[in-house]
């Protein structure tokens, strides 16, 4: 199985740990490693297609240039963050409707590092906790880590039902509800305004706190501006987790975490024990980067270059796919989530499709909870070139059709 | 109280969650703001001489040049490391007589993300943790924020007592052990030849992990040339915890966890999912630093500077509290660890101290459990010079002279 050609590294941490139990913690009986991130390292073989991570282009990222650094970034800092990037966030997020002040705004390592926070603040064993299904994989490993007892929400193309959000929520009681409503991960999905208005009524009758997650708010490829759903909230409590890996670079670790003013200090106190605070000229270089007069242009550039990945991988798809799923074409982010017309396992497929050098990530493990439908399968599009596209996909599409899709 | 002069963000937590409970994960009623951070925070006033935190000497530190940086560390890295970084810290480990391999090295965020994977991997609400009494305030916090239930051990000049060690271990079953055998925070003691032995021979015998941290190593004032416990281990688990922010700086938020084959692949586990990876521009310079022709003479420089400090506080404590207070010169680190005659509360005397522009680090918090006892304060010495040294010591006896000490 896929397993045996991960090697060593994949037992899950229950096999691995038989007989240890009672040494560790009880959450690490439910650590498993990060399927994302093992795929990745296979991938970096040479020669390896790969439309597996979510790696942004080398070539479309800035410049890091990091020759004007100022010497006293090499102090000790503040756990909050450096405040001319808290306050640039602020800026940002108050002019796209998430208004917020900069003493709301944590710099931290990823949006992934909010993540964290969000499971420390929120998660014991058996808490109950709403999210989309599919949902973000590198989400669903930290809260399951935690405790989480996942409350699926059925996905759509609009966005989850804010109907069965209000019945489900009134039956489960979750204890915040996680969501990705812009270009989500995996489905590339995007919440329409009126359900996103909705949500935000739900959230505030109920009084449940919402973690939005939006690492890829920036990167559209047509008409869209929409306005966070926490930016809707007028009593609950929010959580917004921002990133600077996709429109920057992932390599400095730079992401964000605003907050209402009853979650915010937890989270800076959370975040004190955990790293003391974020590096220094990672911040100093995302500042500069956010602040840059080329800013609105390198975006249009990333946008443009994006936009055209997507559509060679949307026509690669046309070509070779038409008879074997379906999918939408995505109006953001860097993923088409594809799925099958036979319900093969996705695991298996691509153990076939790495013997030929093509990589994509599974669809099952998207799936919160035990029930984990098959046949789905996320692509990204924005590391591999156009020919290296045409190419990849053709091979996807002849191992999935002699796997019988 | 010194509550009051914090104002409004030095609320325990449980105060300010006052109706809300519930609402969060249980560990939130554990979570307490930072001292050491608030107290830093108070000390960034203009004009206040601060024996407070562990800040590293600005001119001190080597120069931080990232003009050179490859730009290919933009984009996603390993969770483990880069790889020539993990080599030179294994050789590092090797040399000093911890044997390790690269493979056994997790490159984090600073120390402080060790001690946030260590709570991870052990810690649930109850599990035993046996620590030294005193221990490091900023590992006390977020083992307590896990639910640890801790087991103190008394501690000497030269360490813990192997034989109370073995009895306690054997009655109280403690998850794992954590020390801090090299200039200990608070109190600077460094652990004998002998002690350490003796320590890996009962945790060997009954087969109890150690979490030994030492950031502190390379700042010796003397000979000193100690092995460290975990490399005396034969057979038991352990996990080493070093720093480049005392050595190096701490801006860049670059530190290091080696472990034994059992617990390494856990922690790197544990590691995806709270950041993904370290920063990228940090691991760079870190590597550079470590391999630098420089390297050992800027650590005799560090030495010589430090040892100066060390020299002019322990003078000017001679010169002000003879007839105070009790205190050992410590051989290395970067604390004096003082006992007052007079059990004061010493929170009480940072009060009065910073009305006169001084600050210090009460002792109280660096006692785990709930039996705290008073009098204790550590002292600073490498961020003050020696006019500020002389003139904050002064000023600190006048205040504990008429707080009746």
């Amino acid at each position: 199985m896929l397993r045996a050609s991960y090697g060593g590294s994949t037992q899950s941490a229950n096999e691995w740990l038989t007989g240890r139990t009672g040494m560790f913690s009880q959450r690490i009986e439910r650590l498993t490693g990060s399927l994302i991130r093992e795929i990745l390292a296979l991938t970096q073989r040479e020669g390896v297609i790969s439309f597996a991570g979510g790696l942004p282009a080398m070539e479309a990222m800035p410049e890091l240039n990091l020759a004007a650094l100022p010497q006293q970034l090499r102090q000790y800092g503040t756990t909050e963050g450096e405040p001319s990037l808290r306050e640039r966030i602020a800026a940002d997020l108050t002019r796209i409707g998430r208004t917020c002040a900069a003493d709301q705004v944590l710099v931290t390592a990823g949006s992934q590092q909010g993540i964290d926070l969000v499971s420390k603040l929120f998660i014991d064993p058996g808490t109950p906790v709403m999210l989309e299904s599919p949902s973000y994989l590198a989400a669903i490993q930290p809260f399951h880590l935690f405790g989480a007892r996942f409350l699926p929400l059925r996905l759509f193309p609009d966005g989850i039902d804010p109907s069965e959000l209000a019945e489900e929520i009134r039956r489960q009681r979750p204890s915040f509800v996680y969501l990705i409503p812009t270009f989500q991960n995996p489905s590339g999905y995007c919440y329409s305004e009126s359900v996103r208005a909705e949500i935000a009524r739900v959230l505030d009758s109920e009084g449940v706190p919402l973690v939005e997650d939006e690492p890829y708010r920036e990167l559209r490829y047509g008409a869209a501006d929409h306005v966070p759903i926490s930016g809707r909230l007028k009593s609950s409590s929010w959580i917004y987790l921002g990133s600077l890996s996709k429109t920057g670079m992932p390599g400095i670790r730079i992401g964000y975490a605003a907050a209402s003013p009853d979650l915010y200090p937890l989270l800076v106190r959370l975040k004190q024990g955990t790293d003391l605070h974020s590096n220094r000229p990672g911040q100093w270089w995302a500042d500069r980067f956010l602040r840059s007069p080329d800013y609105p242009e390198h975006l249009e550039r990333l946008r443009a270059r994006y936009r055209a990945r997507r559509d060679a991988m949307a026509a690669a798809l046309d070509r070779h796919f038409r008879d074997l799923a379906q999918w939408e074409v995505p109006a953001g982010g860097l993923f088409f989530w594809i799925q099958l017309n036979r319900p093969v396992d996705t695991r298996e497929l691509l153990r076939k499709t790495l013997e030929q050098d093509v990589a994509f990530m599974p669809g099952e493990p998207f799936f919160p909870g035990s029930d984990q439908p098959r046949g789905f399968l996320r692509l990204n599009f924005s590391h591999a070139g156009d020919e290296a596209i045409e190419r990849g996909i053709r091979i996807l599409a002849q191992v999935a059709r002699s796997a019988g899709c």
